[in-house]
């Protein structure tokens, strides 16, 4: 079958198991072909193919609701939807999108790439099928590892006692983006081993009713007794207690086993929650017999070995920097703690792990209780250090709020992936937490322009006794190693020139320096002298030398990779507003209000202006020409 | 015993229980006298004496860790700290917090305010507790209702999977501040009626392992048999399934059982949950036959009758306003849905209950999903209202940038308790949600200044067919009543001007305009015509009347009874900066960064000098004397 030639679910509909098995044969060569050469998360799609092809055969999208919790996984939804000729634009500035989109196609009807809304977002549409008296299934698929985010037990809580209709699809791979922790992973691990679910509720009903009545205490018992028979023949338990109906293990490679359970799961009443177990990276060995997650997302690679082609970058990884530092202040001090939700591996923290095994903290998907969590540490003296995401740390706002900055704990932050991300797109780009941190009092920020500062900054951030700090850096690697050299404490506060000038003056920090300053050598040969500060801490800010630099009379530019809504820049306005003096001239330049799609960084950046050229053009129309100045 | 002499728990340690019952009921009888007189958390404190006076003899507080969930139930706590004697000041200004406060005494090792934390909280403190190798008991005291909070269902899975020892003491009352919703109240409802839990695990355990072992098929089904029989004895296999010991259910209100179970929580390895039922309001008629969460908070009543002593106000409240317009267009219109984080009560939502039973979603405490679940009926063309206090909606940050701004998708948000709260204090205080949901892209932002614009807000967000949209209003009542007439939609960012004036100008909304009225009426006497606008719409502002404005010349003042930093002024900067031309002369008010602590909405204003005096003297200092006017 020719991929190409599918352009909507019917297209598959009459496909016999044997024609499927074949066509999934099909798909697999293509998405191990395919992103050998773009990079995306080939793990999770590997696993769900006989998944997804069973759902859309049974299901009737869009009337049928398909939900994708996370989103990483529907690269088959998208081939079987029409949009297999766009993969070799896929993550690419313009091109299909690594998560569900709803401008791509109307089967995408929920967007994702944080995880664990997909059961929130179920029983909304489920609510207004049921107000509007439709009838049609909603499905939500969801992975073991967003199953511990708090916003889907919520929602579990919620479906399971409202009895609507409900179908969700547990795509159990042992893992999330790394392996999962927590007791559910574990009550999960016991289902697997388990037997086949082979009675379902209705028919032990129908037996538990034959055992005749009693009255009195011989009543209770005899409850407990129905009670305990249930247990004993239907494992999931767990979920059954949340009121739902629990069917499984399901094999999700098989064909017949998939349909059996989710054609049983579609006329079945009241929410039922369908166990399937799916192996990550199936049919590719690499990605198979991937133990810790390097294969669930990955860059281009290698067919024949899964040898990465990534090419070498000059310096190390800005996660691994911060990591190493991590370690370096721990070897030193007992009491730092490293806490991470599910980031292990993608906050580099492996190394911490092996070397202090008893003070990592990986908490799963869980950034609420990451957050508080390292807030009572926190509180018994000891300096937790939590590793996050800025776009994850969004889940964490609250926490941060009431129970971290309020109590002015000392949290050390660790906001990684600060800024454009690239090709994960608007659900990742971490663009926003300046905006909704610095606005929470005691808070302070900070963001280092290379190496060597960020490990200084890790090791002022634990060395802070005076309430929480950040330390935001960037996705990517830093452009040179750190030195070796003895770890120290910045002044908190102060900011840095990096270069004089007496024109026009940029405050800019972390990924916008080195722009900043390539514009300020392309504005020198125009004799434009512009100087150049690292406002490293942006929150507080440095009053003192912008009261210095007011005083110089230069206009002034800020330059942020962020929200220019509420950002840094904001901040600077603010400040001259306290001043209670006329404004200097000042302009900012940011990211502008809305959100910004996938795309190489430097694309992204491109497309708003966060250029060289864009920054020297902006200075040029600021600074009055030679002949004005004169 | 006289109660001003318990200074600390030693004080109480060696009570007999007879001395208990009486002590206890003469802390019954004090709050019940004292809290006719302040108001405040009456039926959760008089529901937790015995359990309070148990923690306190059986634990070595502060080197125990007793962690008050919510917090609001700690009254009795701070009578046994030597707190007793400050009653008369509670929840005033600089009085007595009614919530746990580290800077009141050394026993309130954890602030509150929301719910949930605890768990998390207690984990970091065990974390802690076992790297330093140190030993005492961690006792989080958690009520049923917080448990469905997202943050404390992550706690668990992460509590019971970690193995550490935590005793969590689930204090059911079958309600959290209205009676509880979810799956999770279903299972506690069967554990409550369930048997006394005598057989312990240990027990359990000793006996099972005398089942000899057998080998192959055999073993499983042997395994699966033990796990029934574990089912048949042990009732919370909810718990234990997610890796803690269950024991209970155990009588609140009972010496002897408390004690019994809480020492032997105390000597178990491991978590544990301890599930003990009170009664809410216990000990006082009309608090205890309370079914709706009346007497959860009170203000002053009469004893002998529970009558509210209330000050009629002029107007309706707030949230009546709100949810009357609710009503009103959910007459007309099918597609208006209101969704409510456990506030039905709070937010005033039983009328519509009442006559929409199938549009009304109570979803417990779980602000995550609840965002989100609006989110998925939003994206099926239905009109979801999502009623929410806006310190509440902190928890749900995340889900409105990813799920409901980022798919720009028409959910309504009613922001109750925007602004400062009062009693309740630093926890409650709405005074972000400015900062953190103007930088985000698609959103609207409106406060209304009066009851009618309040109804035609309303009736705006639900009109709105461009994205997400939120009418915020202030805790209390309105100063008047609504007027009958037929609803209408105002123009999306149209300020008004409310009074002509030609040497000032003052930007303000909501609870800041009849203040900033006052103040240019003094000023009037004082020969200073000030211009006032209702800048009711906070995002987007109404940019032409702004340019209009600046081209006046006039000096600006943003007043706004939010935070400063990112706050609506700040926009105001962001503006002027944008246009690029010299800046008008802007001063700014608003709260500053700090935490604001308990007292009258009216105290604190003046403590931060939001006062008619305090806008007055400021318009004053901007403008320039009559004489250099001339």
């Amino acid at each position: 079958m020719d991929l190409n030639e599918i352009k909507q679910p019917s297209d598959i509909k009459n496909l016999s198991i044997d024609e499927l098995k074949q066509l999934s044969e099909e798909i697999r060569n293509f998405l191990i072909e395919q992103l050998s050469i773009t990079g995306g998360h080939l793990g999770p799609n590997l696993g769900v193919v006989e998944l997804t092809l069973a759902l859309h055969q049974i299901f009737d999208s869009p009337k049928d609701k398909l939900i994708w919790d996370v989103g990483h996984q529907s690269y088959v939804h998208k081939m079987l939807t029409g949009r297999t000729e766009q993969f070799s634009t896929l993550r690419q500035y313009k091109g299909l999108c690594g998560f569900p989109k709803m401008n791509e196609s109307e089967h995408d009807i929920w967007e994702t790439g944080h995880s664990s809304t997909s059961l929130s977002a179920a029983m909304g549409m489920a609510i207004a099928r049921d107000v509007r008296n439709e009838d049609h299934s909603v499905v939500p698929i969801i992975g073991d590892g967003a199953l511990t985010g708090g916003m889907a037990l919520e929602a579990l809580n919620h479906i399971g006692s409202e009895k609507k209709n409900v179908i969700v699809i547990l795509n159990d791979n042992e893992m999330s983006i790394a392996p999962n922790v927590g007791a559910l992973h574990n009550i999960l691990g016991r289902l697997r081993s388990g037997q086949k679910y082979n009675w379902v509720k209705d028919e032990l009903e129908w037996v538990l009713k034959k055992i005749p009545a009693v009255g009195g205490r011989l009543a209770t018992v005899a409850e407990r007794v129905k009670d305990s028979m249930k247990y004993l023949v239907v494992p999931g338990m767990f979920f059954e207690e949340l009121g739902f109906t629990y069917y499984g293990p399901v094999d999700g490679h098989d064909y017949e086993d998939l349909f059996n359970s989710i054609n049983y799961a579609k006329k079945t009443e009241g929410p039922i929650l369908v166990h399937v177990i799916t192996k990550k990276g199936k049919g590719y060995h690499p990605a198979e017999s991937d133990k810790v997650g390097t294969w669930h997302g990955v860059g281009p690679y290698k067919i024949e070995s899964g040898e990465s082609l990534k090419k070498a970058s000059n310096g190390p990884g800005w996660s691994k920097v911060v990591s190493d530092t991590l370690i370096k202040v721990a070897e030193k001090d007992q009491d730092v703690v490293a806490i991470t939700p599910a980031m292990t591996v993608g906050s580099k923290l492996e190394d911490f792990k092996k070397k202090f095994p008893d003070r990592l903290f990986d908490v799963g998907i869980a950034e609420q209780h990451a957050t508080t969590l390292a807030g009572g540490v926190a509180t018994q003296g000891l300096k937790p250090f939590l590793s996050i995401y800025s776009t994850f740390l969004q889940r964490g706002f609250d926490q941060v709020v009431h129970d971290v900055s309020r109590q002015n704990l000392n949290v050390a932050f660790g906001i990684d992936r600060a800024g454009l991300v690239g090709a994960d797109g608007e659900t990742h780009q971490g663009v926003f937490d300046i905006s909704f941190l610095r606005d929470l009092p005691n808070m302070t920020i900070m963001m280092p322009k290379d190496a060597n500062e960020c490990q200084d900054m890790v090791y002022t951030a634990l060395e802070h006794q005076n309430g929480p700090i950040a330390v935001r850096f960037p996705r990517g690697n830093a452009s040179e190693a750190p030195e070796e050299r003895e770890l120290k404490t910045l002044p908190i506060g102060k900011w840095e020139v990096l270069k004089e000038g007496s024109d026009a003056v940029i405050l800019t920090f972390g990924t916008m320096i080195d722009l900043s300053l390539e514009a300020a050598e392309v504005l020198e040969k125009q004799d434009v002298s512009v100087k150049v500060v690292n406002a490293r801490f942006i929150k507080p800010l440095d009053e003192d030398l912008l009261r210095e630099l007011s005083n110089q009379n230069m206009p002034m530019l800020t330059v942020e990779e962020h929200a220019l809504k509420g950002g840094f820049g904001s901040s600077v306005l603010e400040f001259f507003e306290e001043e209670n003096k006329p404004f200097p001239y000042i302009q900012r330049m940011g990211i502008p209000d809305r959100f910004i799609e996938h795309g190489s960084v430097g694309d992204l950046l491109n497309e708003i202006g966060l250029t060289t050229d864009g920054i020297a053009n902006k200075i040029k129309d600021m600074v009055p020409t030679k002949e004005k100045r004169a």
